[in-house]
């Protein structure tokens, strides 16, 4: 089946049509005739554009959003996110990575990777959506060697069984933390990983505290310590990495490590510090751009997210030239993180995943420029069509099963935080 | 004419009729019944919630929105913003305050506080827009003697001609900063202000530059030479007031002035330190939050600026707890800030300006916190309908003469920035 993009805008190109066939981009240009059996979609006033890749995510924490803000760290997570998330089942993380994927969808983001727990729950709402993501289930042995096998168990089981999904669903190996576990365990997932060769996502240097007990408990700083289990390498996906110093960014450059920075999370729970990106960049080191949870953030509009890390990179280097408004929208398009295998382009040959954005609105308004509108003025709300592999996910605006999910999830947290429904008790 | 509202959704109340005569509230409840020749509007799944004050906006910089970002200050101000800004020509600049309010209409904002060339133009357009606003035309005396008397000339034309719009339109003295304007000028505006009991806002310790010349030149930090110059009171609006100092801050508290704080401008002109608002609010002084022109920002989406806001105050403070989700939405209300009149109350007795929300959207499920789920991750398209003095300013999304304003400052654009428009040549 091919599908037929009619007068579609390519910013700085021009008026094009795309046709789309088998998932990627086969023909681009003014003078293509659509075929007589295609399916047509007509995209007149809309810019076409690459989707976003979400770099860091635990997809499900849609389900506690706003189950808790404005608290220490440590209360927050122990008071409320912890004893939620011991209650969610495989069904409850089903419908919230979907709440997730249908918010994704609606602000433009197309590919995502993503750490949580009930595997097979966040892999069907994946599937389910038509996102792409890379998945991984959480791996923590803080209990011991009984908690570490089992782990190391599910991660082969899961390895296996991930074949059974398109392949918009890749598996990866998620240890949580060098905190969290063990090096025994660490060195188990770099070869299990080398062996397979799958990607590893972890949370690096997030706080000052995990540096300072990393020193303490080994003596070096966390890349370093990582390296030294065999974890920094080019597979590698550090999520956060706020407190680097040189030596560690050299050896991430070296190694060829991806880190991705999570502004919003790390100001909204005042983690101290901000992502070393010029000097990151300086080195050439891969970035990708997350949103972390749902429920740390509290939002997964990229577009929203792209903007706070030019400003947070601009404030703290006191320089407003840095991270101008193209290199922040090439980061979060995943121009500058191959591992996430988005290319941030929309050409011949090209998987078929980008958007159709309405600019026609007041807050992108006058037409100075394009690509400064989609970085400081625009929200998600601009997105109107969103494509993977050349299926349609959305259509002027619409998702489909978008009331379910969020009766489903509604209903849901209404059991697993044990609370009555203020919004509809009213 | 009364206005009545059925099935309005009251946070922590819950549903509530609303009757609206002479631009005020004056009933509430489950039992109203509407008169016969009411208007009738249905909220059904639309929660009521009072308007965003915009406390500090160069609202015609709308036209300017793209036109240079990433630069160092100065360079932008000389090579791109004023050669703009001396060519624009009061209806240029009715369009582009016609824009800020269409966007601002669209976000949330019901009333703002601005200061700008070519008043009539921004007076016209926020008169046509329907919204209400303090507004002023910049002060500026680096030319001299002829300069200050031309300044005086106008704000006293100005006071006078101003009575011929609706009271939604309060005139203020705006005289743009300590060093752009004469110890001589600021204490005329001060006597003038006095005279006529007009409010005054003025750019105050915007940059560390500023506060080092002031030292320089007047031996005193910028507060206590505003203070000598019989310009820090009550009716004082300070925008800015990034670097204050202890002494500075007990000083303003003292006078009663309101301090406006800009996060996202900031940020993004990178000038350095974050406004003190923990130790503002401990010392009691009116705040509001305001965007700057959306030049610097570049959108007057009060809800992004108000999440921005919470965000760098906790990053600042290193400190998640500081600016819960409760306070910012009370401070980006005016709820903290008087002067702008307006109480961030829905209530029997208050002006009939207010919001309806669609809070049936992905980005605010699930039903834990409503507040949270504004503050942190809603965007300014939930607002579905904007109500100022009773009057119907946006239903369902719809604002008359979208079109046009947009049309309009996209031709005007071509021309005031001498460029082709890409956009429209493609």
């Amino acid at each position: 089946m091919t599908l037929h993009i009619q007068n579609a805008w390519l910013p700085e190109q021009g008026l094009t049509q795309i046709q789309v066939e088998a998932g990627r981009i086969v023909a681009m240009g003014t003078d293509l005739l659509p075929p007589p059996e295609a399916e047509r979609l007509d995209a007149e006033g809309m810019a076409v554009v690459p989707g976003f890749v979400n770099g860091h995510s635990h997809a499900a924490m849609t389900l506690l959003r706003g189950f808790g803000d404005d608290m220490p760290l440590m209360e927050w997570l122990q008071t409320r996110i912890w004893p939620a998330e011991a209650r969610l089942t495989e069904e409850d993380v089903y419908w919230g990575t979907r709440l997730a994927c249908l918010e994704m969808i609606r602000s433009g983001t197309l590919c995502f990777a993503d750490m949580y727990w009930h595997f097979h729950g966040v892999a069907r709402a994946v599937e389910h959506s038509g996102l792409r993501a890379a998945l991984g289930a959480v791996m923590i042995d803080v209990e011991g060697e009984k908690q570490a096998r089992e782990c190391q168990y599910l991660a082969e089981k899961l390895c296996a069984e991930v074949k059974g999904y398109s392949d918009r669903v890749r598996f990866s190996l998620t240890p949580h933390a060098i905190y969290t576990v063990s090096a025994h365990s660490l060195r188990w997932v770099s070869a299990f990983a080398a062996r397979h060769d799958l990607p590893v996502q972890i949370h690096l240097a997030e706080t000052q505290h995990e540096v300072e007990q990393c020193l303490r408990t080994h003596g070096v700083r966390p890349a370093v310590y990582l390296d030294q289990q065999g974890l920094l390498h080019a597979n590698m996906v550090l999520a956060h990495a706020v407190h680097l110093d040189d030596n560690e960014l050299d050896l991430i450059a070296q190694r060829g490590a991806t880190v991705v920075t999570n502004p919003v999370s790390n100001m909204k729970l005042a983690v101290g510090g901000v992502f070393p990106y010029r000097k990151a960049a300086a080195r050439q080191i891969p970035i990708a751009l997350g949103t972390d949870g749902a429920a740390s953030n509290n939002t997964l509009d990229m577009f929203q997210n792209m903007k706070m890390l030019a400003l947070i990179q601009k404030h703290a280097e006191q320089d407003p030239t840095v991270l101008p408004a193209e290199a922040a929208w090439a980061l979060a398009t995943g121009c500058q993180a191959p591992i996430f295998g988005q290319s941030g382009r929309v050409a011949v040959g090209e998987k078929a995943d980008f958007l159709l954005l309405r600019h026609a609105v007041p807050e992108m308004t006058p037409h100075h420029h394009f690509v400064s509108h989609l970085v400081y003025a625009a929200t998600g709300h601009v997105v109107d069509t969103a494509i993977v592999a050349g299926r349609v996910l959305m259509r002027n605006r619409r998702v489909e099963d978008e009331e379910e999910i969020r009766h489903e999830v509604n209903a849901r947290m209404q059991r697993v935080c044990q609370v009555s429904d203020a919004w509809q008790n009213r």
